[in-house]
């Protein structure tokens, strides 16, 4: 298939490159000139602006937030475009809001609209391991399926209004943030029993939690370091202001997305924002004096 | 091995089969003489009471709660008897305080007292799939490993003394019900966003936490019964009150644990105590006007 | 003094009544147009827009919300007219992010912007005993003290930045919601040992809180009713919003606001949002099953 | 009337004091001999022990805890006594459980028991300024009016069973937890803004809450010294933990106390258990980075 692409940093650019590997044509585009290189050196085509990318049979777009999404798709004449592809598809992690906003102002454009973001991180991506959650019209998302097969390794159908996709994506880092909160409740409670952090979460893990993600956490809990960080505390807390919103609209309390949330400000507060976010694990630490 | 076996309950007999199956002689007592006779019908010899099964290499045991504990091995002559094996493992979940009465009127009467919880639930004993916890003196876990050997798939040694294996364990249980109220919170806002809650659980689950506990708990957060227990919410918050005390007793805050004890209550109050704990994640869902 | 005022709904025509009842010259403007005619039939003078406001001495607000402020002050011609007072008195509860945007946008514009958010309802305001909190520049505060003193019966001087009055507003509103949350709590601990909510209540207010805030509000979580809201729940989780951000941008955690902020949600799933907020005590019964 | 006092410490002391003044005839026992010393050198007789105390028309008790009291009324022969007044009132603070263990035995032993726990603190007493909850028998709390009259401003009659006061008395503690907690908050978030705390709370105190107990923890929460304390954070944990097992009997959860616990424990980990209870004030600081 012929289809552009939209936002070429750590995860995009690894994508793009599964499409070629598939055999799909792709145009690239990003606000970074040295991100679009670098993927046409693999044989992606160059784009001199987000509307040149889209066209084909699709357009696909990786950005890193709320406000670039808006900036491209929104404020822009990215919609108003005379020929566009019969589709957008958008990988990123939106708020709930931005999803919704995004929807309508394409259906009214004539253009389908397809959340779907992923779990997993770009080595993951790599490897072609993530999941993929796609909301929104159905026959559209069938019609796009090969790209998905391309990129990920399973594709989940989750509903058929965008958003439902992005509800998805911050519920499983709200699991993701508990599990973390959990580990480090946990730890604190053994170390004030004299059992090192490492020997409790090992127990306990390799019992009844054995998957990558829990041995990857345990390991940070336990030993750190939070330098250079796989993802910063400072976009995690903007991930739990997105989520808390998402439960806002639709009047659902998240008290354990209230206790992370306030960890993450204690955390913040001494220091830790530009840190790997598990470092949010050592307040459980700092409040019983045991660091 | 010749070994005494106190208390052959639901899990307890399950793990004297164990032993029989490994060769090793077993003389096992309950309070409840027909549990007694089940095992003898296997092939455990029968003990009149508590202090005729404490002989041979070592005595285990298997009580349901800390008052049982207390009522077999302090309020009576079971530490007076002239003889007696040279160990005692008591494989139950014991609050830190009750273990370490025990291990400290053991060590007077010239007993060593070994702190071996397991996770894993009957099933998974009559499988052999049980994870050990052993705390206590390690020249005597040594000695007694063939047993461990015999009831479980691997033990781990936690440390010295004995009350830190029951640490782990109720750390382990913190673990688990927070899992739960994470998986609660996630149905719930999938929900307000029509979202069925299996197939939110069921993306997030087998997209990142692929593992039994898991997808046994998501399925009954989604989709229940409750009924018949596997453990009742009741005895879950008798456990979860063994937890705040530990954290208690060494000035470690458990704001997750607070959270999950408050909604224990939530669904206590809501008629739900018989249930299967898993039962109080309907609390996310009743706060929401979801249900 | 010669002032306008732009705002004269339940809060600003009272105030309007206190400056002509002190002596002073107003000239009004409102959204509204049966606003102003009610205050001009007490003596002001008629604005036929927000620039013809803005004259003589000072120019005082009395705004809904933010999205009001913005649009009245910053995205219209108000900021650029060349004839206007020299400062500008913002009476209304805002957050601290329009605060600090208002502030420096009046500064660039050549006009002093003071804050001064007040403790206190109409009814209050009626009888001049509202508690004014500004927050500016201190000789300006000076020369408009005139004002406030026919406005309230009492002037707190917060500090120097205009934001840090809208601080304090916040946190006034965040110890009163938490009165309400422990009143609810006590309420609900005494009715599971049927004690009536209005005789534990009355009992602990008489005896250590015996103010009119603590009085009013513990009628209200006792006997309700919540109809017609003084200030309705909607408005209280707006609230709830600009506090924890105000707490998010300085890193402070407020765990109070978090357990505050769910039980509105609690409530407002429940249907109460159009009714008084103190209606979110009754939370703390429903989660007993106590109602 | 003729009446026993057991236990004169700082409370039960001055309470002495006010019934000599008012007439009564006093007998007194305390475990420390210069405590009774210290109430007989102003006029009252001295009882060898609890027995020689329980006489004549009603005795009175005032012992620190649980434990005391169990130990001086359960576990001794002080309700096996041929002859004894016809009711015990108990003005201490007393969980539930030990309140309806006491009421029983008292019943079996054919003695009314009256549980008057009071609000107030010893200077409180010394001025009859204290609020007295009474429950138990009505016909017996009228019979012996007299002599709350004597020791306190006002009676509140709470129900028909004793416990109902103790429930009210932790209830009311409940909420000063909560007020020094939300002062805590708003001193955090004000200074994040560089408020001065005692700024903050002053101006929110005077305006909404000017009642002694609001003034004097606020001084506190601003300014400390938490040395000498009034009343320690290690108590304050004590009572924390009977509240929450009120709640726990009756299945009412009990959100903010379970932020004020782990509140306690943070301060207790930092080594400020000995300080006066209001030093847990410090943890929002602390968190936030702020002291």
């Amino acid at each position: 298939m012929q289809v552009g692409f939209i936002g070429v940093g750590r995860m995009g650019r690894v994508m793009v490159q599964s499409l070629l590997n598939a055999g799909h044509q792709v145009r690239a585009w990003d606000v970074t000139p040295e991100a679009v290189d670098a993927v046409v050196a693999h044989g992606a085509e160059k784009a001199a602006n987000a509307n040149e990318a889209s066209w084909g049979d699709a357009v696909i777009s990786m950005l890193p937030n709320d406000e670039a999404m808006r900036g491209v798709f929104l404020s822009s004449k990215f919609l108003q475009a005379e020929s566009k592809p019969p589709v957008h598809i958008n990988m990123a992690t939106a708020s709930v809001q931005c999803a919704n906003e995004l929807a309508e102002a394409h259906i009214e454009a004539g253009m389908q609209y397809i959340a779907a973001p992923v779990f997993g991180r770009p080595e993951m991506a790599a490897e072609r391991n993530l999941n993929i959650m796609a909301a929104g019209d159905s026959a559209t998302i069938e019609l796009v399926q090969p790209l998905f097969d391309a990129i990920g390794k399973k594709t989940w159908r989750v509903g058929p209004t965008p958003s439902q996709a992005n509800v998805v994506k911050l519920a499983g880092n709200l699991m993701v943030a508990a599990m973390i909160e959990a580990m480090a409740e946990t730890a604190a409670l053994g170390k004030g029993y004299d059992i090192d952090p490492a020997t409790s979460l090992e127990i306990i893990v390799k019992s009844l939690f054995d998957v990558p993600i829990y041995r990857i956490y345990a390991g940070l809990v336990a030993n750190g370091p939070y330098e250079p960080p796989g993802f910063d505390l400072k976009l995690a807390l903007k991930d739990a202001r997105l989520m808390l919103a998402a439960g806002e609209t639709v009047n659902v309390p998240l008290p354990f997305m209230s206790v992370i949330r306030d960890n993450y400000l204690d955390a913040l507060a001494h220091g830790d924002g530009a840190k790997d976010w598990s470092v949010f694990s050592r307040v459980a630490m700092r409040r019983a004096e045991l660091e």
